[in-house]
């Protein structure tokens, strides 16, 4: 495969950006690959570990040249990077990023970019519980989906040749508008994570069950909750703050349902009871026939031999 | 070792009866077992698999004669099978059950006893998303908890005994009273599937968001959740009836904690949200210290290549 980019800058090298140099390495994608990052330590870690043709002490060096510039940083800071950058972009590139919010980001980056550059906002729906330059690996995104939202007037092309990296890194490749992701992803991404972050902290406060106990016996469903409540915290305040009427209103729902349980398990309604639980298992089915996930018991997990 | 039951009585015939049978053969820890299952497609399918030494047509066959009876049955239908079954009990023996609440089950199955048998409750703290005779492997209860919850005056001789036969099937043993049993199981278990049932029934509801879109893009978090929400209806209704209490108290907690969340959300206190996932950030990695889950990412879960 000839090459889809000479030159793509990745900006923030945590768990997506590492992970994208190695799946670009592993399909032979692109040429060189620079890489920035604010901070000196994961500068120097990326350095050390070999993350990046070319590790820059300036977003604006890395930039430089750049026909793609992927912007990896927390959805929070999305438009000062691309302030930052702006100056240096060389004309005719195509600036992407990879947030979990596209709305806002969209209208954060947008308004600092020169009219002589392509952005087209990207999420790639993949991820762990992990974070930091060490924890990036090249199949990330194997048959994970990408989800690309092109700003009104984006030409064909440049959408088409993302859209070919993300293939080419292993993903499935949709495109939709922003506000449609925002809200797609509030319902599959951004409410269960911070309901998992609130029965986290919940059980963390329980003064009458002990911590230790918490932590015992979590394998009896509770350790599936602290998986996700364990993501970056950075990037998750940031998502919250910025696709909040979507996060809110999800939760609003989830709340009255929730409300709705409870109150068949206050007055004994059994047959509600039943009837929701035997509904959601056809859903656990449709996602493994999907391939989005593994029909092995417990996840496939390793039982842990440790004490 | 020598055998610690010469005969066993398994009633119902589900993933933890089926993944016991298998766990005492493993390790050569009883006699005979003998089995029941009130369906009789349940009994067919266990004598196809060998699942149980002697698949019986009726409990009060298969109890008559051992030295240990373990009710597999719904909590809800407990004290009914106690009633089948205390006229053929052996004197001497010992009953316990696997099921996920401890008061209700005492409090149901005790007054039919005879008083020459001893009760000793029990909940291993095991299970998968799978149910049904053939889900069940001889590994389930590695290195899981299993509670004992005597009765008050039970000689510590016949708890001795079912512990060890726990810790021959691969468990850890502790023993605790049946109210905080009922608490921590709140925390750790009933909540946490209650709240999982309801994220996973409001995703299906959502109509604004296709079922296709939920599911093809569940990786994004939403499919941690539908694993637990595909457990098995008729155990989990019974679960909530029974431990009602307990579990709406902390339901309680934490819709409490959600709209303190949700609040931060609206007015963008970043920085009540960013302590927040700090926080729980910890209580993971404990959990993985104690060997109660796995640190590869995503619960080393293999990627799918269907599609």
């Amino acid at each position: 495969m000839s090459q889809i980019y000479d030159r793509v800058a990745l900006i923030g090298l945590g768990l997506i950006a590492s992970s994208m140099f190695w799946a670009m390495k592993r399909g032979g994608l692109v040429g060189e690959v620079t890489g920035y990052a604010r901070s000196a330590e994961t500068r120097d870690t990326a350095r050390r570990i070999g993350l990046c043709d070319r590790v820059c002490d300036s977003a604006a060096e890395a930039v430089e040249g750049a026909d793609l510039v992927v912007l990896c940083v927390p959805v929070g800071v999305m438009g000062a990077v691309a302030a930052e950058i702006a100056p240096m972009l060389k004309p005719g590139a195509t600036v992407t990023d990879v947030g979990s919010v596209k709305r806002h980001v969209i209208e954060a980056v947008s308004p600092h970019l020169p009219d002589n550059v392509f952005f087209i906002a990207g999420h790639p729906l993949a991820g762990t519980e992990h974070s930091g330059p060490e924890s990036g690996f090249a199949e990330l995104f194997d048959n994970r989906w990408c989800l690309l939202v092109p700003v009104d007037g984006t030409p064909e092309e440049p959408v088409e040749r993302l859209r070919h990296l993300w293939e080419g890194m292993g993903s499935n490749v949709e495109t939709m508008d922003a506000d449609h992701h925002d809200l797609v992803l509030a319902v599959t991404s951004h409410a269960p994570h911070l309901i998992a972050y609130t029965m986290v902290g919940v059980a963390d406060d329980l003064r009458r069950v002990t911590d230790s106990e918490v932590i015992k016996y979590s394998a009896a469903g509770f350790r599936d909750f602290t998986r996700i409540a364990a993501s970056d915290p950075t990037m998750w305040r940031d998502v919250f703050l910025t696709n909040k009427d979507a996060t809110l209103e999800i939760l609003g729902r989830f709340t009255e349902e929730l409300f709705a349980l409870q109150r068949a398990i206050r007055t004994g309604d059994g047959d509600h009871l039943h009837d929701y639980f035997t509904r959601t298992r056809a859903i656990r089915r449709s996602i493994i026939e999907a391939g989005q996930d593994t029909d092995a018991p417990n996840f496939g997990r390793s039982h842990q031999v440790t004490k």
